[in-house]
């Protein structure tokens, strides 16, 4: 690990002679399976860019040039080289390095948000700032194919063209695949560029002229660079980008280190937008990762280094529920068809995609594309599901209010990850579906409880023909079913449990509302509630919207109403049901119990929901507090215990 | 007027010869603009597409063909030759048609929202479904040059291209503007390949070899056709489109309705996804639309029809004081930078841009973009202002979220046409910011109740540093200022009035928070309430995000907490309020009167107000009624009226 250990910053990395810079490689990559192996991690992506981020550290001198990582999670190998190996030990752990670039941890890092696309949009923020302020740096933005297909990239680029002045560089990483193979006619356009025969006679011409590069400036560079755009305008089809005003230079072999600094030497030194097409090989040099056919190890848990095998225990998640029933539906159903946004083994839609290949639509990194596309196909007499990241919903908001809902299509909307997915950090929990999805005319939220429930609640959700449902749940193994003891209305009593001080014909104590995962730890803290010798009832609502109007006659029967939710305190389940009581003009006090709204650090999700009070001591520990305790009287002088 | 009285439904326009089409055209000309002059409306857009749409009804079955037409603005002539030319007396008034298509209209309209760059999404999911199915009818999609440079439109552009046997027929009406003119990257390639010198001549030769169109799979058609793709191939520079998998058809005189004919009649017939690429000329046919180099009447109010000189009065708008104070900061502070999505005179920014051109940024139709380019130039050391419709943001919620609060980046956001814009239906009113953005981290939000507010809460919201804004107001005139009487924390009071019953030491009656323009009838709903010999004090939060916690304290002296806003009932400053003060158990009932959160059919502002109770006398009667009556009691026996 010579090489590797000697790195501390950018500059380290320039430092090298070009001979080094394979060995530096493969150290990396070595690092990168045994830590990774350890921890868990987007080991894919980043085996894929490991020479384009040395060729980026050298050619650009950051923090002063401005290196964008769309997406953010191929940013290992920049943390590599800006002084971050040590941090890898706790990688995505509490405490530990983000699995994202973070501001907090390296002044090399700019934007942290996971979500595709928007790295494009930041560089012509950059690039305009610049030009405004005559500042010096550099800017560049690496981008994935896939993330291509997102309308923001679109957007952007339409913007950066019309920039002639302000010169960003914008590098594709074109592995052909963001999770899945990417698809499209840009997907077709970027493999047409790819497959050029004359590719590789020109690479190879160049590589033979060209042993080291040479310095910029300099007669020989100059030939070099004409000699270089000769043959692009030789050897490959005209670019769509060219005709959007983009200098196309490319396609460049991704995995050689010589020719991308060549490369994007040419591009900073160029003088106005351009873009760099870098063919790679997501998982590059680690054979259990290359020849992973579903998604060339994107994400894995801890892994064996040798063999690439899982160590992450055999439980049933709750994808795989979904995944399974949704084949079933299939069967039976002709017209329920789905729809992916580049993420159909993530979403566990490939067994449906195998049972009915016709009836699966992969739209790209395109949440919006496919809310709206889904609409059309109910328009068109068919029922989709659309199942996504709860996360990634918040970009077809407007599509779901405007395009769906307006227009009472019925599409079931399948959130994943719903709540608190924990260690990929503030951007990927799912805690504002409940929230924002509230607001949305005629639409219907289901949170099912178990895997019992979300069979039960998708065929609901799929049988609803006269607006959208939603279908939400969180991430991980699904445990084991909470069975109902009776029914109130739509709802469903998980327990009940009778106070020891309970006067004759007067209320109860609490009445949980519990909201789809978390009915478990609420069954549990209801026990806890019941061993004080207070009366507490449980129900789970299924559907979170609209509430079961039952609720309001139960609610008058109890001293407290407690909600509980995985999902932000702001505007979510519990707010909902304190809006019904006051709406009903019923006084009974409720306590709204959630997430704080916060951006929250990855952690393990228990640690977050824990910190969060969602465990079972802790909702107990609220509940009986506020039960016990005087709630602050009025200033007429009522006191307002709830014991009063 | 002989022709379109004749016209009541499709079929009446297929059967017209192709000789009286030009007469047709100019006595629709003539019934919009005598029309549009007497109740406002999109008179412009809709001069633009009157042959366009006469050779769509000619070429297509609707409704077994599905004519999409995105943005919907423009489809005025559409209704006209589906049988609706009465409704046009009641143009977007209660009870009349429409501004926008409407399902409850016709069942030649198919969707009904004005957000644009949806309808290709649609026409995807609708070929997807036809496919699927063994359906017929064809799918078209008119969309304009403007908003294709959203990035819905290039999500759906992609998956429509990869549909090869999936035929969709995309109508581009090229006018070079949506508002203002389109600008970006694309917008040059379609200049480019509208002003190639071969466009003039092959229209030209078409024209003369084909003086009416033939009839399709006939030997002449066929050649014609082969001959017309090998002009293509000779005259215009190769289009993206073609690039991305996509045929090309075109440029098209867009009022030449023969030829249009002749091009739709090819596109549909070629059994693949095609672009018909049409110039028109917005406004076209009405002098004082053409000569309007603003927005050619994109969407004036009543005007007189002789000069096209607006009929309303003069009278300060929200827009105007924003514009204005917009000049001022620019010159004090260099940092400030504005953003528009397309819309550079709706939203005021007109000004700002005379005085610096170099720091106003028109990004399209692309309101992600707008957002996440605003980060991006915020993270560069400048203070972006956004300014847009307060619907259109609905479309950014993941970019303010995830680009601009998570990096806690200094953007102020500036949402016009918050609240309830009426005329133009469900989708134009800003109804939903004051809920969806409660939930995002860090956010703070301004609701100025008139100009002095206004300008005042913008210089606020501009001096914030370490996070994001957002200043809201309504549409329309902004009238006198509402002064404050004191200062409650951050709050103003705006009135006290002691009640006659009071206790000494004991609480008043009721405390009004009234958000934003709503001050104004709060105040008048005040004085009201008094005459009742009820206590009542009225405070406007100024910001409504994060709440002064000032109002927690107050809330304890009142017996009745009635918060009154512009936005829908579900998650808005009502429900925030009632968190605020359940957190911090106090007792005291709160009221929350907003707009019923359902889609609101259009009407006029005042009418729709009125029905939402939202009136002066509508709040003075809710909450004397919920002061004077007994609230439901619980069940413990406790009788909870307020004036128990």
């Amino acid at each position: 690990m010579g090489l590797l250990e000697k790195i501390r910053c950018p500059a380290d990395v320039r430092a090298l002679g070009p001979e080094e810079l394979p060995d530096l490689a493969a150290e990396i990559r070595e690092f990168l399976v045994d830590a990774v192996s350890k921890t868990g991690g987007h080991i894919g992506p980043n085996l894929g860019v490991v020479e384009l981020t040395i060729a980026l550290h050298r050619v650009f001198e950051s923090p002063r040039d401005r290196l964008l990582f769309d997406t953010g999670h191929q940013a290992y190998v920049h943390k590599l080289l800006t002084g971050r190996q040590e941090g890898f030990r706790l990688l995505r752990q509490r405490g530990g390095l983000s699995g994202y670039p973070s501001r907090a941890e390296s002044e090399h890092d700019i934007i942290e948000n996971s979500h595709a696309s928007t790295a494009l949009s930041y560089a012509d923020g950059l690039a305009k700032a610049n030009a405004l302020q005559g500042t010096d740096g550099k800017v560049v933005a690496l981008v994935g194919d896939g993330a291509l297909t997102g309308g923001m990239a679109w957007e952007a680029l339409n913007n950066i063209a019309a920039g002639e002045k302000r010169p960003v560089v914008i590098v594709v990483n074109d592995n052909g695949r963001s999770y899945s193979p990417t698809i499209g006619g840009f997907a077709s356009h970027l493999a047409q560029l790819r497959l050029d025969p004359g590719y590789e006679n020109a690479m190879g011409f160049v590589k033979r002229v060209m042993p080291r590069a040479p310095v910029a400036g300099s007669a020989v560079y100059e030939a070099l660079h004409a000699l270089k755009k000769g043959l692009k305008d030789a050897f490959t089809p005209q670019a769509m980008f060219e005709d959007l005003g983009l200098k196309y230079v490319g396609p460049i072999d991704g995995h050689d280190v010589h020719l991308l600094e060549e490369a994007l030497r040419s591009a900073r030194d160029f003088g106005a937008p351009v873009i760099v097409h870098c063919v790679t090989k997501k998982g590059c040099g680690y054979r259990p990762a290359e020849s992973n056919a579903e998604d060339c190890f994107h994400g894995p848990g801890a892994f064996d280094p040798a063999t690439g095998k899982s160590l992450a225990g055999a439980s049933t998640s709750w994808t795989e529920v979904f995944g399974t029933e949704m084949v079933s539906l299939g069967t039976e159903r002709s017209d329920v068809v789905a729809i992916t946004a580049a993420m159909l083994h993530p979403t566990g839609l490939a067994r449906f995609a195998d049972a009915y290949p016709d009836r699966v639509f992969d739209v790209g990194i395109a949440e919006q594309h496919a809310a709206t596309s889904a609409a059309g196909l109910a328009v068109g007499g068919l029922h989709p599901v659309v199942a996504m990241y709860a996360t990634f919903l918040n970009r077809a908001f407007d599509q779901v209010l405007m395009d769906v809902a307006l227009h009472r299509l019925p599409v079931t909307f399948v959130l994943d990850r719903a709540g608190v997915t924990g260690n990929d950090g503030p951007s990927h929990n799912g805690m504002w579906d409940l929230s924002i999805l509230q607001v949305v005319p005629g639409l219907r939220i289901a949170a099912p409880r178990d895997a019992g429930r979300l069979r039960q609640l998708l065929r609901e959700a799929v049988a609803v023909d006269d607006g959208p449902t939603v279908v939400r749940f969180p991430k991980g193994s699904v445990g084991a079913d909470v069975e109902a003891v009776d029914r109130m209305g739509e709802m469903d009593v998980l327990l009940r449990k009778p106070g020891l001080s309970r006067v004759a014909g007067g209320p109860e104590d609490v009445l949980i509302v519990a909201v789809g995962a978390m009915a478990g730890p609420c069954v549990e803290a209801a026990s806890l509630i019941a061993a004080h010798g207070l009366g507490v009832t449980v129900v789970d609502p299924r559907w979170a919207k609209p509430l079961d109007t039952e609720l309001v006659g139960a609610a008058r029967r109890y001293r407290l109403v407690a909600t509980v939710e995985d999902n932000g305190r702001v505007g979510g389940v519990g707010d909902a049901v304190a809006r019904m009581l006051r709406d009903a003009e019923i006084t009974t006090p409720v306590v709204t119990l959630g997430l704080p709204q916060t951006f929250l650090d990855h952690a393990k999700r228990e640690q977050i929901l824990g910190d969060a009070g969602l465990t079972p001591q802790g909702i107990a520990r609220e509940i009986t507090r506020l039960v016990h305790g005087p709630l602050t009287a009025t200033d007429d002088g009522q006191p307002a215990s709830l014991h009063s």
